[in-house]
């Protein structure tokens, strides 16, 4: 009855699943329109600067316990120039270095940055840069943010779509599977959901370190391009806030490309917009939905099952598959 | 920076978190009215029926993933018969036993039920009736319960309530700090948050074993019984489904004894209601609110915290200190 | 300041609202397929049957405070037989009536049907029959469904899409601007949105008879058929409630065309969904949202705004402008 | 089966509902602390300011069509100077006076004020100051407040409890009756809810003079004063909206002093608070519950029902019998 889908260090009937990284803890979002891409999180989006360095604003929901969970930066260009889990224990982030000792993989170790300790530095394999750290500093309120409740990180902002708190990432990759796997193997990540096609081929993957159902998608990169962005999520607490962002978005002229709808796959609700810096960002709510069981068998949708659209039948918008950051390099076309 | 509040073998500077429960399994409620009980389950409350055997009926929201999160079982009284949390893993459930062996607790192997595999069956300091397991089997849907999206357990019913998934379980303790800290010792229980008086009494305790804020609440017993029962507790998607939830209840002529309201201690949004064989029963909701950090600090609630009711004001209602079943021994007050 | 809108006789300034029509009050619609029809009604929707007679079964939501609100008739087709308003009095009855001589409009008076009185029978330009009616009886509420409260018409179902009370009609016919001018005409209709395109067409108007935005709305039929249906509306309590509907269609098989989202006109949040006998249905929330301006200003959408879809960018789905019921009469192809 | 509750001239059988009055138009609160009280309808409710003039700030929510519904006024006390109705057209607003004439009731014209024009002024048997008018300004968004849908008064907020619309009054007064009847037999409102002891006092009177369930309510005051005031309420989309606006109070240390819950009478979920100024202010959803019924039939409460409480069964706090703005006279105790 166990599961099988954990992957340290491979595979196997009865293996216990690994708890080593506690959860997605930050996204690096580079843009092009720094000014603009603060404004939409900050006045649309409802979320609050921690601080910031250089080029470099950093925000997070109201009840991100860290000290940022986005780490916005202005750059020539769109797209994600890293990302980071924090892991349980000092223990657990010295296992999984030791891990990637083993699997061959090259990183490096950081001093840290704002809000958080030395991390291990590395590249999936399709170029996408993971960091890893224990020690951080957790939010701490200021007088205009400190909560009524002591149990709340910060304030709840009443400004905008009032995001809770990160949710999740989705990265584009050229090899799914192979991206997928590395997480496993590697990070010890749980593979809840998948789409493999009927020739074998895998489109999408989704990956848990918790009981979230998911804090790492994978989907495929038919660009050619490598280490692409598809979105970062954020949690809001019900539907019916995930409406209400879509009104927020309509009225301050935000492009939303897609939703509110219900994802199939994950049962996520969704909104999709594009920030002004061209990324794609996601505004969603799960419900009460949690992966409790320690044996989560993998859901695998087929092709057929995927060509129904999603839960409620939208069909998946062609942008979806094709939009992601940076845009692709026109040499690749 | 780490956390100093698990348990196992005592707490310490940088202990690494435990995950050997996996999560709250199920509850045997006892019923003087089973007809009545099991009505209001599945036709107020929307739940499942899984099985029945003997005096017992099992039951399961449409989200519970195994055979039953809930053992309706007709006796002479109310309260609970027993709790069961399902382990991490077989390995994760031959630690907590050996653990147990180390702290000399007695404990014995029950062949298991209709549902789950062997038990370690043992008693907490109060008296109630802990289980522990791995071995499960998954909810089969049948004809009429086969949900349409297949990463769902079962069909959601349209019915009353429409109960998602067991959430937690509040049980009485006449010394709540010897309760909490077995959880903690012995099961490798979290403490998130608590109840202490100036006196250093502690009067509340809230514990978890994953990333849900809590699985387990323990409030003080001030009877002189041992093992009763406070509520146990279903999660529903949103706030609105927990007011629905009362739009029902009092077209029934449920029993509505408070809410639905915010608690301030873990904000859960709650609505508490006496099922008919007088056991109390909570329908509440967390939004999106999770605990994510491994090195999560205990929110400690002082007496003029308290003192300040609910989360907006309301004052706590006096039979939620008093009422918990089964009914005092008269000879004890 | 004063509204331009009314048409009785003729719209001029400063004339006065007409309120001889309290509300819209039933359809009766065809249904090929009367157990299949019934059964959506009943459970998946949670209508109540208040009575039947012959091949028709009368149902309401569970706050329409009269007989019924919808009559589902067995029939070899699908469509629409009659719908009714009722009158504000029997003098705003005999009013109406007396403009409909004055406008040359056949009439006949019948005797009523079950649960309401004698009523003036005429057709639309577009060939649907009309009724108009005063005297009615109230909903009378049986054990099983006395509300808890009593200034609710009959109890909360909880069950399936709780459906509360019929809404709005929405009708097909070839020339838009003929019918909307004869509801204005004749029976005092209040036109509050419009759509009119560039070369002075008009595609839809939306007409109220009260405080609500919309109690009626024509769509343009290109069929070349007449007297078709479009859909029928019932209203719940709150968006969410609409998405609940969404997962209660999706796990019954029923068809969902398009939705959940928000119309840019009348701002509505709406789901459509084909009925098992072959008519559109919609059940839809409109927040807080009412018409109290006496003086309101025609909404007029043009052809470049239409193109922009529904409020967050949804296209219109095709089906939307071709599927009504009955079906086209394959000789007008 | 007609109505007998409308009284212009008298109640009778058959006599015709009346539409003279379209709705409650606005409030001029007194307040003691202008800044504060800006800042709570500013920040903490999403009000926006339309104007100024002298020690009057004129606010509405975004969907509130006219220049304002609340005018807030700096003053020595809190309390209400005025509040109005608009009428259905001038030819209503001239019937109107024409029957305070006949009622003996002394009146005078005023030339308006910002955003309306002249206006019928007089006082309730209570003494509140009542005004009626026709001719209004319609709110003219800025670019600021500019909607993206066109049929929207404004901009949606993302601010604080976004407040949509001003919905209904409650004023104290010594004889409800006399005042009930003086609002039906002169204005033409209708009783669609009311409050009667069982020794045949009234206690508390609900009025509507549109499809809404009430737009006036009045209720005991027991302390010897006259012309005192209740509370002001505005409405928001859903009782999510209303949860959320708890939330907001409480982050503001904003006094709740109950709810939210649903009260029994007309089923409006509430939050009552105390704006700085001490005034009492209510927000609320009524999901779609209209009067449809144009012989819809009051709704009387008795004793023995109403000690019952709220709906879901919240004593009613006893606050809300005896706080009233402004204070109560010392002399008068």
């Amino acid at each position: 009855m166990a599961s099988t889908q954990q992957g340290v260090p491979s595979a196997q009937e009865g293996i216990e699943p690994c708890y080593d990284l506690a959860h997605l803890a930050h996204v690096e979002m580079l843009t092009p329109k720094l000014e603009e891409s603060l404004r939409f999180f900050v006045d649309v989006m409802g979320m609050i600067v921690s601080d910031q360095q250089g080029d470099s604003v950093y925000l997070r929901g109201w009840d991100d316990y860290e000290h940022h969970t986005l780490k916005l930066t202005g750059s020539t260009t769109s797209g994600m120039a890293h990302y980071a889990f924090r892991t349980s224990s000092q223990a657990a982030l010295e296992r999984r270095v030791a891990q990637l000792e083993r699997g061959g993989v090259e990183y490096e170790w950081t001093e840290g940055d704002l809000g958080h300790g030395p991390a291990c530095r590395f590249r999936d394999p399709d170029g996408h840069v993971v960091e890893l750290y224990y020690e951080t500093q957790w939010y701490q309120a200021t007088e205009q943010t400190r909560p009524s409740l002591k149990n709340q990180a910060s304030r709840f902002p009443g400004r905008g779509a009032n995001l809770r708190r990160l949710d999740h990432l989705n990265l584009l990759a050229q090899d799914v599977k192979g991206n997928r796997v590395f997480m496993q193997d590697m990070l010890g990540c749980r593979l809840t959901e998948q789409i493999v096609f009927n020739d074998g081929s895998e489109k999408g993957a989704w990956l848990s370190v918790n009981n979230k159902s998911y804090d790492l998608a994978i989907s495929e990169d038919h660009s050619g391009s490598r280490g692409r962005f598809h979105h970062v999520t954020y949690a809001v607490d019900s539907r019916e806030d995930v409406l209400r962002a879509a009104d927020i978005c309509l009225e301050h002229g935000v492009h939303i490309e897609t939703g509110p709808h219900k994802h199939a796959v994950q049962q996520t609700f969704f909104l999709y917009v594009y920030e002004p810096g061209g990324n794609r960002f996601e505004i969603a709510n799960a419900g009460a939905r949690l992966i409790l069981a320690p044996d989560w068998k993998t859901i695998v949708w087929n092709e057929e099952e995927r060509k129904k659209g999603q839960a409620w039948g939208l069909q998946t918008i062609s942008s979806f598959h094709t939009h992601g950051t940076p845009p692709i390099d026109p040499s690749l076309k």
